[in-house]
């Protein structure tokens, strides 16, 4: 079954720094049309998205993805152009190799095994195309997200097709993610000589507590599903370069990966009362990447986790761990969603790359999920 | 008596930017050679430095200043050109105006008056100046100190020209100054994603309770003559901009100013006592830039207030506050130290100036201490 490896190949041959699309949901589009796929190209700002649906009945189970990349970098630090997919000793290297353009492939290969088998299945198959996952995510997911409820469609089931996998596909599925909020920070004080304290207030010193004091919460123990919620400073800055200035302010960002346990308004509250308490004349600007989201158990999980049994014999773990996707996008709808894709140790970087036998594996796990949900 | 207004325009004249002297010292030296100062140019590396002295005996009264000036800033800034003296409404403008061009004009002009009054004073009348006051300080007044101690050459009194006054002419005298002590601190922790705290280790949540307790130190409460001893932190920086990663590293620059109450081997001793006790991986470098130094009585600061009182009526305060001086570099030798020189409030500032009646005053407190300490 090379169609898979073929049909990735040719995405990533489209050179889709985010938030370019160049060319490859036509490419899926045009491949799907002729098994009754109806498609609405979506464009809102810079960024072109895509829905695709075959039937109006529901249950809808959707895949989401995105076909925009991150930058390759450095191309000379590259073994092969990172835009001339090439395999070498059973690995395919490209950029998006696994972020995510072999799940896109091995969903499109999916769909025609199924269909070839059951052309009369039940509810509907659904996919929804974005190419502004790794940018801003504004123009993205959330707007298509938003067309469908304008348009009264909503997804039951939703398999994002991130790389998920860590060791070997199928391990981990991602059943939810942690909530991301970013808080911006700017502490005042007055600055001054250091030769002349009485007539300076060093910020740093003012906040030094009240930071010491949100780096020691324990905001959670976590849960069933999630780590606990963690605090970090990711930059803090104060002074002028010199040793003798006494600095006027403090910067400092961080940002809160939070559980279940918490909700942002919560965390902003204790924030502010720590802040408070410490008398510190500051400012703090907020920034709420996606709430938490978690689909504990239901349909979805279990044909996920059924499908990957049967066809690799791999017993998977359910994970809320790592970054955030856009599946918080989807998740607030009520759908059920899960992240199931190729091993992601390699997304990103120089080289990028995934086992060319996993790409026919992941297709007939979405096979055989499509296979669990919509058939009966 | 304009004399002492030539000669401070001549000397602003000079466009001495540090370490230029552009040709101050030979003026001065041209200027007192014919009332038999004789005259060692001393040039280390880039730094022009004289030493003149008129006398073989002891007591040694030196005179300490420097020509050189710290840089105008933008031109457009100033009213006229910081080069071009100019006076208006009674006050003379320009750069070095009041650091501290127009001490040495003075104390040139008070040893003329000085010694047609007292052809054969007692002991022997100095001037240490230097062009390396406002840069590094490395070649400048310490290289011609240790020069001097190689001759066997010593000063019993050294009246720093810097301008010690803040609001009247003579109201502060300096009579010592605060050490200051830098460190530069380098926290080293482990860089990582924020959605992965466990793989990372931040340098900043590491190092904030050290940094907290380091700011909350009393070291001292200062003693009679110094305020208490000061600790800031001038400059904290971690972080690569992004709010998604844990920075690897913590850059923090702090500085002490420090009374006698301690020593620099005691401040490095508990600092690094509160790093290690917080187990934090660290390096840190020092810079001591001066010891603590404090003349608190003696022959020069009583003639000092004295001839204050005789001509203003005003009666000074001792003071070491403020920055350092080369007075740190002249002290260690033994000598009685003070600072006594013009208003500071526009020095480094733009249109800096000073009244020009306190030329006049200042040079004929200069020729009363002369009076006071070199005649019987």
């Amino acid at each position: 079954m090379p169609e898979t490896l073929d049909l990735a190949m040719e995405l990533i041959r489209r050179r889709s720094v985010t938030p370019e699309d160049a060319g490859c949901q036509k490419l899926i589009a045009e491949r799907l049309a002729p098994l009754g796929f109806e498609a609405h190209r979506l464009r809102f700002g810079e960024v072109d998205n895509l829905w695709l649906r075959r039937g109006s009945a529901g249950p809808v189970l959707a895949f989401a993805g995105h076909t925009d990349v991150v930058p390759p970098g450095p191309l000379t630090q590259w073994t092969s152009d990172p835009f001339t997919p090439e395999v070498r000793d059973g690995m395919l290297y490209g950029r998006g190799a696994a972020d995510m353009k072999s799940s896109i492939a091995a969903f499109v290969t999916a769909c025609e095994a199924f269909i070839r088998d059951h052309p009369d299945h039940a509810g509907s198959i659904a996919l929804l195309i974005t190419s502004d996952e790794e940018g801003p995510s504004v123009d993205g997911t959330v707007k298509v997200v938003e067309w469908l409820e304008q348009r009264g469609e909503r997804i039951d089931w939703c398999l994002v097709g991130e790389p998920s996998s860590t060791e070997r596909i199928g391990d981990v599925i991602k059943n939810g993610r942690r909530g991301s909020l970013t808080g911006r920070l700017r502490v005042r004080g007055r600055q001054g000589h250091v030769a002349y304290p009485h007539l300076a207030d060093n910020p740093v010193h003012r906040a030094l507590p009240a930071l010491a004091e949100l780096a020691a919460v324990e905001w959670d123990r976590g849960n069933e599903h999630f780590p606990p919620t963690s605090f970090q400073i990711a930059n803090i800055q104060a002074g002028t370069g010199a040793e003798n200035v006494i600095p006027g302010e403090l910067d400092v960002m961080f940002n809160l990966r939070f559980s279940t346990e918490q909700t942002d308004e919560g965390i902003r509250a204790r924030v502010h009362g720590i802040l408070d308490h410490h008398g510190l004349d500051y400012t703090l600007d907020w920034r709420l990447s996606g709430h938490p989201f978690l689909t504990a158990e239901g349909e979805l999980v279990a044909a996920s986790r059924a499908a990957i049994r049967e066809i690799t014999e791999t017993d998977s773990t359910l994970s809320t761990a790592g970054g955030t996707s856009d599946g918080r996008f989807i998740a607030p709808t009520g759908a059920q969603v899960v992240e199931l894709g190729p091993v992601n140790a390699s997304i990103h970087q120089i080289d990028e790359h995934v086992r060319v036998d996993d790409l026919d594996t992941l297709s007939r796990i979405y096979a055989a999920i499509l296979t669990r949900l919509l058939t009966s």
